[in-house]
């Protein structure tokens, strides 16, 4: 729950560049990990200064930067001043040594954030609304900041906190804007940006220890959570219970000794990041009764269904159905389970409502502990009430059009990647119910799930037949689109396949297409890709497509619409070229290095995209088995939590064996290019032998499922 | 915005009630005044006790009931304690006179809130979500209550207190749940029920004084709101400047001095209740920046749009410009403006968008300082944009249907109220639109403001013909709904114009009309009462109808749908009628008596109808005249804010002298039973003079205005 980290850019996500030219002007407390748009958080900033303490700003350049598991340290230039940080899950320990005995303070700022801005009600921009510090004794320093805004364009989030010291401060100041009250123990909140500056003149060995826990209930929580987590002031030993906690998690998945270090860091990073959203603020709920899990920085479920929830359902399910409960109870008392949320708010939609994906990957494979009745009211309340408003905080948006035209009309906006979304969501649902034995939804919403096929334009593109294609409330198809005003004269351009209408044309959230074009949104069924393939003109054309989409360059690692893309060379028999596309992915793009992933990483979807793929697996979210491709580990073995191992081994895995030969389970032979998630869970081993070329036979023949023909409950 | 009083009914509104065989159990902090359905706050708790400290719960009979403007006293028999309350706006001051000077106590419980209930979400009640206490000093507590729910089923809101007392407590305990903790300074929120009890067993005349200060910011603003509203501890002052400021409002209507005291007291306790609702929190909203004029509590804008806001527009205008400002400023953060809002949270519509309705009171009436272009904008939203979920927050439910079919089918609950309501909201929004120059939006909506027509039928019921009705989504009226399942057996009743389906077929929210039936809302057409008479069938049917309507017991003198009927008669030259019909109305229902009002006060809605009333004059809300009608004052003086003075002189007039003669307005012959506004403001004389037969002239000619046919802007 809590983050710390350095802030020195107000504009990054994480508040941190590693551009050393710009300086560090504090520490906070809140950030959220791999995320893209405008930011958020960045509460709480604490600064160790020395010398002039004039100004409420205070920054400074830094050297020495080391970075670990549970670890920060940074040498503060200006005052040549040490900083060591590392964190329980809601307290942060800083360690502090200054370059003198005296003349030194610690700034406590509750006025700094990220992306602040001066423009009124911003979007995506953070907006100051209040703060409060109270001086409690001469170790004790209490308040909170108060903010609102931020990518999701949430309502007011508060952030309390006590920050206690291991040695007394001589005197202090507190401040209201720029001004400072010295010895006024308190400012009140009016609305104003405030602060407080502790005097230490006489400091022990030059050094100074901090915790600081925070809390989105109260100040005394915050103080109370520093209690209850780091009891006592030994700095090493928080870092080595952290280290500890998340070697439990990581060593879930173990690699043979004789991977190479740059492979191991990728694949352990991976999970990681993955493991860092959503957080768990169980206890810590401030809208209602704090009597289950409770999650924030769903950020967003649109980026995470796809890889990041289906990694944690198979090393920590647990974790998984405590996101899952608490999906439910967001929807029980804000009305919607979010698709991003974050401040404890519910917002935005990009396009579908993808906690139905995220559902019925957990019932599908079979996680206990879900009351699936409640989940399916929940998944139906997206799919039968519009959500209101500009629907962009929750729900689906253009379902007036969907529910009535079988299909989201041009008169809303991102109609084209809502219908496709929408249709999966709608399978998702389907499944749930028929599981659940509801007949009448199952049927409803298995018809839906057709509804992509509505939009889908007979139309010749670089060589490939049928896209994903605007169409208006009366059912035309849409040629072309309004696109600005030049030299007086309205000017229309012709919509293609490639078109990108988004942000020349229109703003980046009025396209037809969310993020991605046509090319990209028609690869993009997983419930029917067989059904895909025949309205594409079957195999060969197909095969083609396919290429085509990578060749040209019509794929975009970098983004989610397209994750599921290079596997689906599968379904044509052709997993020797889904394996050969996702390397050539991996190599290009992934390293070991600070610039180790293709733009942001979305919350770890792509580190979890990666993981996956790097142990040999890749899940289709919402369906119950994983794609088996070339592993890049000989051997990878999963801790399952329930004291069970599966392990997969690629056998005679070369640099030039890159290809499988044939794969065994347990060791009879194994002809399917897929494994279901039972199999994985109830133990085992896979043993995939690689070679020079591919097999003839594997993965030919039993075509991964698509959504059947009869739809019988 | 602090409003304490005794609590011994959980289920009462006020938490009071008269019945003497009820306990106290508590003075709380925050309430509602006026208002029905389910219960909102009732928040910190504190009581003197004597004696025995052994449970939470302690309460006492009570005698030597005393009350008057910002002052309660009453004796808890239980202990011999007397208690004095009096408050100013924020802090509240409480005197106790114990009947010894030792084991006395205080207690303050943040675990009582009212309308508490075992049932889970239960629908109109509040839940609770958390408290904390500290003893901060051997004279201070301070901490807070969060509740969530009540009436308007709102998300959580917190109050914040700080209790100060004028001598040290010897010794405390605080509590968690049932369990004392003697001398544990805090109890942090962990969801529990807190509180804390205060033992002072040395008290200098048996007497202790305590002030609380309330916030919905933090603790240390409640104790600011304190040291800025109640720095000393002179009972009597606060009391005193609290009438004061009551007497600055109360005596811009001077009656004469002859009036008597029974219909003075009527017309200054209407004034007050009037002026209790909604709150002003301005500096006091958690959930952003605290720039601008803040209100809570509209409880709701469906009860007080008619008769309220116009009495403070006419008594206040400055009050209602910051109101109207923060309706715009929940719309411009919250995303709309309430029909009806509590604990920071908007909720629950129960017919139109009536926001529309106070603006265009507002700009017909020439309020300055409101942004009317941002107000257009809030007002479009409402029109234009369906709220989403349960559409029952804010917005219009049904909106779908009402832009694409002209009215609200029976797909929607409240489908017949919700038309007529939206027709006069579009009127409304028209009139601004037009004052603006917005000719594209006063064109569509003074259009929609017909459609209340689109659900007029044919029909005969009781004499009279034409009335609103039920009508489906394919256009056919509705004759028959559906009621109950009898002996297995479906049951549809027949549908007339005095049906009340609800609640005994459907919901008490799910009738066709809200709170009434279609002969009331059949009438409610206040934009176009001259094409509501020429549909039913001219003037001669429409005496006939207004008859029939008050002689059979159609009309509720308790529910506002009705305000304006007793009116309706002006519109047909017959103001007379309209006289006799509401001397009649307030004569049987309202007097100085405790029940002196017919039903709740809903917000002062009853006592603003009377009020005006009262003075010889009725707004239709949104509109820019008053209706005349025979006042019940030989004079009364409207001592408007600017200076100037408008007087209303009832010549002649005795219980037998009830009828108008003839009106002058400064010296002149005025022949219509209408005054504008502008006349009023301007300042001037209104003779009116009375006599035992009605004039053969005087409102004859000159009808009050309607819809103009030709819609020129």
């Amino acid at each position: 729950m809590i983050k710390p980290g350095p802030d020195n850019d107000v504009h990054a996500n994480s508040g941190y560049s590693a551009d050393t030219t710009k300086a560090i002007y504090g520490f906070s407390q809140v950030h959220v990990s791999g995320t893209g748009g405008g930011a958020k958080y960045g509460n709480v900033s604490v600064m160790p200064i020395s010398g002039n303490f004039e100004s409420v700003k205070q920054e400074s350049f830094r050297d020495d930067e080391k970075v670990q598991l549970g670890y920060y340290a940074v040498r503060l230039k200006k005052w040549n001043i040490k900083t060591e940080i590392t964190t329980s899950d809601r307290a942060t320990f800083y360690k502090f040594k200054y370059s003198s005995e005296g003349k030194n303070a610690v700034k406590i700022d509750l006025g700094r954030y990220l992306d602040e801005t001066d423009i009124k009600n911003g979007r995506e921009t953070q907006q100051f609304v209040g703060s409060e510090v109270e001086v409690v004794s001469d170790t004790e320093v209490r308040g909170y900041t108060k903010v609102r805004g931020g990518w999701n364009n949430g309502s007011a989030y508060t952030v309390y906190f006590a920050a206690v010291f291991d040695q007394p401060f001589g005197s202090f100041s507190t401040w209201k804007q720029q001004t400072f009250f010295p010895n006024q123990a308190t400012q009140v909140d009016d609305g104003s940006k405030t602060g407080a500056m502790l005097f230490f003149n006489h400091l022990k060995n030059k050094s100074l220890n901090m915790k600081i826990g925070i809390s989105f209930i109260s100040s005394l929580k915050a103080k109370q959570n520093i209690n209850n987590e780091i009891p006592d002031w030994q700095f090493d030993k928080v870092l080595t219970e952290t280290q500890q906690k998340w070697d439990k998690i990581l060593q879930r998945v173990e690699v043979d000794k004789d991977a190479s270090p740059e492979k191991k860091m990728m694949l352990y990073t991976a999970l990681y990041h993955t493991m860092l959203m959503p957080v768990d603020r169980t206890g810590e709920n401030p809208l209602w009764e704090n009597d289950g899990p409770y999650y924030d920085d769903f950020y967003a479920i649109w980026d995470t269904y796809r890889s990041s929830s289906p990694l944690i359902t198979l090393l920590d399910p647990k974790r998984q159905v405590a996101i899952i409960n608490a999906l439910i109870d967001i929807y029980k008392h804000d009305g919607y389970m979010p698709d991003a949320r974050s401040g404890n708010c519910n917002g935005r939609t990009q396009g579908g409502s993808n906690a139905e994906i995220v559902i019925a990957d957990a019932f599908v494979k079979g996680l206990k502990g879900i009351n699936y009745k409640e989940a399916l009211n929940a998944m139906l309340k997206d799919a039968m009430y519009p959500p209101g408003g500009n629907e962009e905080k929750e729900g689906r948006g253009g379902l007036v059009d969907y529910n009535r035209l079988g299909y989201v009309s041009t008169d809303y906006v991102r109609s084209g990647n809502r219908t496709v979304e929408y249709s999966y969501d709608d399978y998702c649902l389907a499944m749930v119910a028929k599981g659940i034995k509801r007949k009448g939804e199952y049927w409803r919403f298995i018809k839906q799930s057709d509804n992509w096929q509505n939009l889908w334009r007979d139309i010749e593109n670089n060589g490939s037949r049928g896209f994903i294609m605007p169409k208006d409330a009366h059912g035309k198809w849409v040629d072309s689109i309004l696109c600005n005003v030049n030299n007086g004269r309205i000017n229309y351009l012709k919509y293609t396949p490639l078109s990108q209408d988004w942000p020349n044309c229109v703003c980046w959230w009025c396209g037809i297409f969310y993020e991605a074009s046509s090319w990209e949104y028609s690869l993009s069924i997983p419930h029917d890709v067989a059904t895909l393939i025949k309205k594409s003109g079957g195999n060969e054309a197909f095969l083609k497509r396919l290429n085509t989409f990578f060749d040209n360059g019509y794929y975009n690692v970098g983004n989610e619409p397209s994750f599921l893309s290079p596997d689906l060379y599968h379904w044509i028999g052709r997993p020797d070229l889904s394996n050969e596309r996702i390397h050539q992915i991996i190599d290009a793009n992934y390293s070991s290095k600070r610039d180790g992933i293709p733009g942001n990483d979305d919350s770890g979807a792509m580190s979890s995209w990666l993981a996956f793929h790097m142990m040999g697996l890749y899940p289709n979210a919402g369906q119950s088995y994983y794609l088996i491709n070339a592993p890049y580990f000989k051997e990878t073995t999963l801790h399952l939590p329930d004291g069970k191992d599966f392990t997969i081994k690629a056998k005679n895995l070369s640099d030039k064996n890159k290809y499988i030969k044939a794969v065994t389970l347990n060791g009879k032979p194994y002809e399917k290019a897929w494994i279901e998630h039972s199999d994985i869970i109830a133990g085992g081993t896979l043993v995939i032998e690689m070679g020079r070329t591919p097999s003839e036979t594997w993965g030919k023949n039993q075509l991964p499922p698509s959504k059947p023909d009869d739809n019988k409950i």
